[in-house]
């Protein structure tokens, strides 16, 4: 081995130690307790598949294609990819090996996933992702419970505030195809224009009748108010309806924003889509919405789930928690030291006299008898 | 996506469904939280490293270098590896980052590995791996106390009956070495004729003095007394006087044999290797043993160690518990339902009326006042 390299590792690749290591963990078996305590029921899919796999069915996530990281198979001889994100899995399983399971299914999953490339904000190319899935329905009551279920998953993470930006992924599509039409050809140039709230540019694009969405932004209530303000027909309002009502479920100390034309990353999702903050923690700590999974007999099923990484709460500091460490010093029996670990503490056997107890970062000693704290 | 293929995976890879999946996330947490409490701190390294830092090292067990399913990073444009292993990694970083913590240090891990095969035994080239390092010491506590925390771990994973097939790796070599030698050039070929136990075959290699070796096999105590009625000089005498004290140190109900000739699968160990079996369980569930770590300016450091697959146990049927899923009509209050969840209740919530429990996995149902058992 090339000593200068030694110990190093490829871009975007990072070794975690302790007691990140840990907190990791710790924060994975979290959110996988909660949302099984809600029924969801875990799968576990490979993290290697053919490329096409990856890049079929939900995958169709805007730029999943260029996300992978692909290789050929010297048993199979085909490309095959690491997974780079695990919902797709999750609703490829839904679609083939349990069709046959009564609707709504309720799966979950944590795992890494590894994408080509970090992004400016994060480097990482290996991540940590947990999330849930309900698959059979995308209505208010199944969006509202996985959506609580988020919450809930991180609040129980340690993010006691949370913001929570609604999306309305088909909403500019759905105006664009009815009451205020577009050109099919000029519908992903306004797209861009609402995306960058350019008034001037939809304006110079004949697309003026879009502005009012660019100030339909911000809280939700008063967002929606400004959306059924615009009377946009019985089938907008009745979504706006629904919108309004998933809002209404979330807990009082949980801000709510609303940005009907934002569409960053919610390529694949369909009527609502979710991004969760937390102050201290860099981007998004989770997001999810409503979508669509495609069977193999091409009819497609509506689902809605949510993600996240658990690698941002760890470098947010979240999921530490204080070790109860005892040092036994050499001849301590067994039973003393399994008795110990019954009641909680983490043994650390020293195999020579005068272990220094700080140096394995211990906070008590065994002194035969009972736990000395160290000073 | 081409609709034959849908849902297949490739060769060697496949999904882990309910309540298997979550069957395997119970039994790695058992693990983990077991090598925990005996002080092991959780290292994470990534799933992809320089093909180099996976073969070099540590790494040196034999066929380590084929059994990397490897590509080319569009990024670095060097060669990646995924990992075929994890203790591996996590010498690395005791040489490395953790190289200035005070010894023993005692890490441990957990995760996903991948191969580039499967064998004809174990197809899958997908496992996950967990196990615990302690690195600084090879004496017969430190070998002790790894043994018996990898019974402990299994035991409490559920495998009441285990048997311990303890080997002697550098035995052999040592011996031609010394009192009986060897030319150096024949040594492979005694080794494999032992490995073969042909008795036949060592005479014919004018190896006939290696004969006693084959019959100094099976039950430890008494291979113990045949090896020791051997009169092999001081310094062996003082090893087997030490594995007869680690094989002393195990759990009555443990039974254990010595083959001072097995080598297979043990390159990489030292004094001691050791493998762990228990009826039911299809090949190993454990192993682990003695071995050295190179740092990165060449100087050795001795180690010991142990790992186990966990998809082993869970293809035995282990780790699997008793759901206890209450469905909870439409309706039910969030009140209701969290106070479930916290009474240990894994809660399904209906979204149409008159939801079938049993389609739902629940073996209870809430009427609004009790959970009423399903019949």
């Amino acid at each position: 081995m090339n000593e200068v390299t030694a110990g190093l590792l490829p871009e975007g690749l990072r070794d975690r130690l302790p007691p990140q290591a840990e907190a990791a963990a710790a924060l994975l078996r979290g959110v996988l307790d909660t949302v099984a305590s809600h029924g969801y029921e875990r799968v576990q899919p490979p993290l290697v598949e053919y490329e096409e796999s990856l890049t079929g069915r939900v995958g169709a996530e805007s730029g999943a294609n260029a996300k992978l990281l692909r290789f050929v198979d010297p048993v199979t001889q085909r490309t095959l990819a690491l997974r780079p994100d695990i919902t797709g899995q999750a609703g490829r399983i839904a679609a083939t090996r349990l069709a046959h399971y009564a609707r709504p299914l309720r799966l979950s999953y944590g795992g890494p996933v590894l994408r080509v490339k970090g992004t400016q904000l994060n480097p990482e190319r290996e991540m940590i992702q947990a999330g849930a899935e309900l698959i059979g329905s995308d209505g208010v009551a199944a969006v509202t419970e996985v959506l609580l279920l988020a919450v809930e998953a991180l609040q129980s993470a340690g993010l006691e505030t949370l913001s929570v930006d609604v999306t309305l992924p088909s909403f500019v599509g759905a105006l664009a195809a009815g009451p205020w039409p577009v050109a099919a050809d000029k519908i992903e140039a306004v797209h861009t224009l609402l995306d960058g709230k350019d008034v001037a540019g939809l304006r110079a694009a004949g697309a003026s009748h879009y502005e009012p969405l660019i100030a339909a932004s911000g809280p939700a209530e008063a967002a929606l108010a400004a959306l059924r303000a615009l009377h946009l027909g019985p089938a907008f309002e009745a979504r706006l309806a629904d919108v309004a009502d998933v809002v209404a479920a979330l807990p009082a100390d949980v801000r709510v924003t609303l940005d009907p034309t934002e569409r960053h990353g919610f390529g694949f999702q369909s009527w609502i889509g979710f991004a969760i903050y937390a102050p201290g923690v860099r981007g998004e700590v989770g997001r999810g919405g409503a979508y669509a999974i495609t069977h193999p007999d091409g009819h497609r099923e509506t689902a809605v789930g949510f993600s996240l990484y658990v690698d941002a709460l760890v470098d947010a500091g979240l999921g530490l928690s204080a070790a109860r460490r005892i040092l036994l010093p050499v001849g301590t029996s067994r039973a003393d030291a399994a008795k110990l670990r019954a009641a909680g503490w983490s043994t650390v056997a020293a195999l020579t006299d005068n272990a220094d107890p700080h140096a394995f970062r211990c906070t008590h000693r065994w002194n035969g008898v009972e736990a000395v704290a160290i000073k």
